[in-house]
């Protein structure tokens, strides 16, 4: 028996799945001057009524649309439509981040060429949904101040991975114990040139300048 | 040629690596007559606090210690050493969750002759930790009434999993768009049978309850 030579082509996944998803998302926005933001935080920390605020303000604006990451119900979704915001719901089935192929999937539903921005909001939770590129422009982390200011220190990826953190439900300040100098210094022992916006959605105090920078995203996409 | 019969043992993972830690503990903990208690919750709703607030009222009734998961830094398990608490810090590394293995080692360390009752504070997140058996006698669902109501519909699993829940920060009530009512119906329609112990760390309010809730673990573990 002779020794016969086998060729056998491998595939190597040069690129996970998910980041090849990613990309792709990343190349369509692109193409259409779409920019994508990936709004990420702890369950109830007000993303939701965050940009149930937001949508009269940015509707003058910019033509948007919003992704409902869950991992259950069609409860934000729902939010969102009663204020005629476009709204598709995402369920992740029990999964604890949105992947890239069902947020890509999504937006292949929207009428793209009617849109300036996107904006996804992701499942809540502070620590999955970091480690997943989705295609975003930029990730946003959202934090309430009832959550304590450690949670930068604590949850880190997050933190570095953002482009702006907004600081939510500052009217509920003067009943907590929580120290607004020492959570900014921790934010920026994890990221030093992070901007915060600090906003509450009950005074509006803040509205303003979230709503100039998601503009401001939309304005760099297309420079 | 003729066919030959070739035998192939075939090894089946009949208990996946986690359960089987978990199950060891179990074992482990049963035969000393402790119980093990997983605490689960989202980032920032008062998992370290309430263990604050326990120690000192536990302390003259069993002999305990804890198991602080986080992701990084160890602030939570310096804050309940600070207290006189025996109390290790388990680093995931990033990880979204308590593995079982983990926690099987650092009971290990534990002077397991000399307890009555372990907490496990698990990583901050309301999706994962509800997944992964620890071994625990039973998972504790902390909910702090600022992360809205409609949590226990959105992440059902830890809610059907959980044998109570311990629902913080009720002194924040008045200054919060929170319906009491509709919360605990929310918990019952997810699970009907599950009690709900409402505590304030600040108030105290609820401490004994939340106390004796605890002791009773620990009676029903040894009777």
């Amino acid at each position: 028996m002779t020794a016969k030579k086998i060729k056998i082509k491998v595939y190597r996944d040069l690129m996970g799945a998910n980041d090849l998803w990613a990309s792709k998302t990343r190349a369509l926005l692109k193409a259409r001057g779409i920019a994508m933001l990936n709004l990420i935080s702890s369950p109830g920390s007000g993303k939701t009524t965050l940009l149930e605020q937001t949508a009269a303000l940015l509707a003058t604006r910019l033509r948007f649309a919003v992704l409902e990451g869950d991992v259950a119900t069609t409860h934000d979704a729902e939010r969102l439509a009663r204020l005629g915001v476009r709204v598709s719901q995402l369920l992740t089935s029990g999964a604890c981040h949105l992947e890239a192929k069902l947020v890509h999937r999504a937006l292949l539903d929207l009428p793209l060429d009617a849109l300036d921005l996107v904006i996804v909001e992701n499942v809540g939770n502070l620590v999955c949904p970091a480690e997943f590129d989705i295609g975003e422009n930029a990730k946003v982390a959202v934090l309430s101040v009832t959550e304590g200011e450690d949670k930068p220190l604590k949850y880190p990826l997050l933190f570095r991975e953002a482009k702006v953190v907004v600081l939510t439900k500052i009217d509920l300040l003067p009943h907590l114990p929580f120290s607004l100098p020492k959570c900014l210094e921790y934010i920026r022992k994890v990221n030093a040139a992070l901007p915060v916006i600090q906003v509450s959605a009950i005074t509006r105090n803040g509205m303003t300048p979230w709503v100039d920078w998601l503009a401001a995203q939309h304005r760099s996409r297309i420079g």
